[in-house]
């Protein structure tokens, strides 16, 4: 990827100031779902998968994936971010805003993201496959989401020829992939199941019928802060569209089901759910250092808090933002320079509690 | 003792909204000592001792005190509690105002304290001696308490005679109080050397020289939020002045001690330091329910942080206090109901929110 393709107004250190429109707090049910995403991997016929390409190879793929983004997806401005090139720190931020995975940060050779403005639509370069084509939307909308993202993959693939079997349907590097190449991904907030122990039952379940429940951070991630990805795992033998509303029906059962428990919790423990709360807010306003995990925890709390009426002048969408901003990549960016550990938990106190200031607990 | 003994105008609910001068957190060393007192155990010639006397005996050992005391304490008016009709509820109040022990709250048979205006003076009637003098002051002060104890011995000896042996000296229904009958006794506020795990030493250091280390309430009890009492066990073959000397001492040098690891954990640990008092003062102005071991903790590192100018619109006198008034039956007296642990701790919760409402982190 020539450097002049690297969009110039695209200022990564300003996406630590601002959120992505799937942070909104918005869209339906988002007491409970954060986001919904639709992910399709894809490949460009003709060249070998991401493994056996040679640089120069994965290098013309880049070219011809970012010529069919060039000016816009799906009618959006576009910015191109040439990830081999990017500092650690960059692809971090990247990845802690969802908007690249930790393969495509820490892989090697040429590579790249495309990225819509408001970050809804993303399209990854070289990553485990040749194309990861992402819609993200605030709150549960899967159908928004597969619906776009059928748009954008055929706004490329009208310039782009993809790797296509007539039995198999799309060829993906890796065989748990092939069909449909979709990944459907709803991220939820379970606090209420978490702290009843109810959430190994939601393992249980979900594993049965073949949907994966992972952390905030995909794969591997251990879940934090309460917050929690379903998705499916399967994606031969049937449609997309099937696939999605088999995953829809799971959360909708789980959504259904913490927010009983929630309501279970307001009617017989509300002064201790209450004295969580606002014990979350105390701590969050006036700790001076703060871990990441710690920090989770207790906006965790705070983000039921605010559903549940006990919090003021505060609204999810500045929660779901903090959750962000207090990553490390995000805290470094804004303080313009890399932070030790505990320096971090000193900047993310500050931010903290300069952010919470104006709120109060009702 | 009859009823009209009783002092008509010392309201008990009223001890609950005020507080002992010993409370006041001035005095020498303050910033280590909360209070120092000199306690003597006397005997009245001519009586049994009191596991041996009858309740008319009894009887008229408080009539022969009172009467002693009848109009002043050293100058100061004074109150006379019959604690053989107090409720638990008010017994509790008195030993939580350190004005009565928990063997004088738990006794049977008549039974008195007599209480000088402003708390620095009691006398138990009947407790494990027929009488114990005590004097408290706020600060290291135990040569104050020893002249004031000395006086108020003197001003009931004028009229009651006291078990003497010229070879043994005072004589005590146990045999650790024979001679002087005196306990000296310092309360500190000792958190820099927990939290350096020292106070270990502390204990060992004291116990090598014959003193013991105790918590907040006495003989049994647990040190609670960092408060140690430290106080004599030997009372024969030395004199008064002689035994407070050693105490002096030895608490001199501790004082000296945990003022060294304080400046050093400024020096080494000052961000984490001001972490811990920040967390503590947000948990106190935000909880909805609070255990009283809990309270004591945060409250302990509240009053190391105004000491080290990291709280402001708050000081010593206030913490203090609110160790205090936060005990379980002050809680109740103030509420002016019984109340079950539960809510205890929600009115306690309630109770330090508002009181620290307009104090805020410096």
């Amino acid at each position: 990827m020539s450097s002049d393709r690297q969009d110039k107004d695209f200022c990564l250190a300003e996406l630590a100031r601002t959120s992505g429109e799937w942070l909104r707090g918005d869209g339906p049910e988002s007491d409970i779902v954060i986001s919904s995403r639709v992910r399709l991997a894809r490949n460009v016929a003709g060249f070998p998968f991401i493994t056996r390409a040679a640089a120069d190879v994965r290098f013309q793929i880049v070219q011809q994936v970012q010529a069919a983004l060039k000016s816009e997806i799906l009618g959006r401005p576009v910015h191109h971010v040439n990830v081999e090139t990017l500092t650690s720190l960059d692809s971090q931020l990247l990845m802690e805003r969802q908007l690249i995975s930790r393969e495509l940060a820490r892989g090697d050779g040429p590579r790249a993201v495309a990225i819509s403005e408001g970050e809804r639509h993303s399209v990854m370069i070289n990553e485990e496959d040749h194309l990861r084509i992402q819609v993200l939307h605030s709150g549960f909308a899967l159908d928004d989401c597969w619906q776009e993202c059928d748009a954008l993959d055929n706004q490329i693939e009208a310039t782009v020829p993809f790797a296509f079997h007539p039995q198999l349907g799309y060829l993906t590097a890796c065989p748990t992939n092939v069909g449909t190449g979709i990944r459907v991904s709803v991220m939820v907030h379970l606090p209420a199941l978490r702290v009843t122990r109810e959430i190994q039952k939601v393992h249980q379940a979900a594993q049965k019928i073949n949907l994966a429940v992972r952390g905030l951070y995909g794969e591997g991630s251990q879940a934090m802060g309460d917050f929690y990805q379903i998705s499916n795992q399967m994606t031969l033998g049937k449609s997309e569209t099937d696939l999605i509303a088999e995953v829809q029906e799971v959360v909708s059962h789980i959504i259904g089901w913490e927010r009983k428990v929630r309501d279970l919790l307001l009617r017989d423990n509300k002064s201790q759910l209450h004295d969580q709360v606002a014990r979350a807010f105390g701590t969050l306003t006036s700790a001076r250092s703060i871990s990441s995990e710690e920090t989770m925890l207790l906006l965790s709390s705070l983000r039921m808090g605010i559903r549940l009426g006990l919090v003021s002048n505060l609204d999810v969408a500045a929660v779901n933002e903090l959750f962000i901003h207090t990553q490390p990549a995000h805290l470094q960016k804004l303080h313009g320079a890399e932070l030790e550990t505990a320096d971090r938990n000193v900047a993310r106190a500050n931010f903290l509690r300069k952010r919470l200031g104006s709120s109060s607990l009702g």
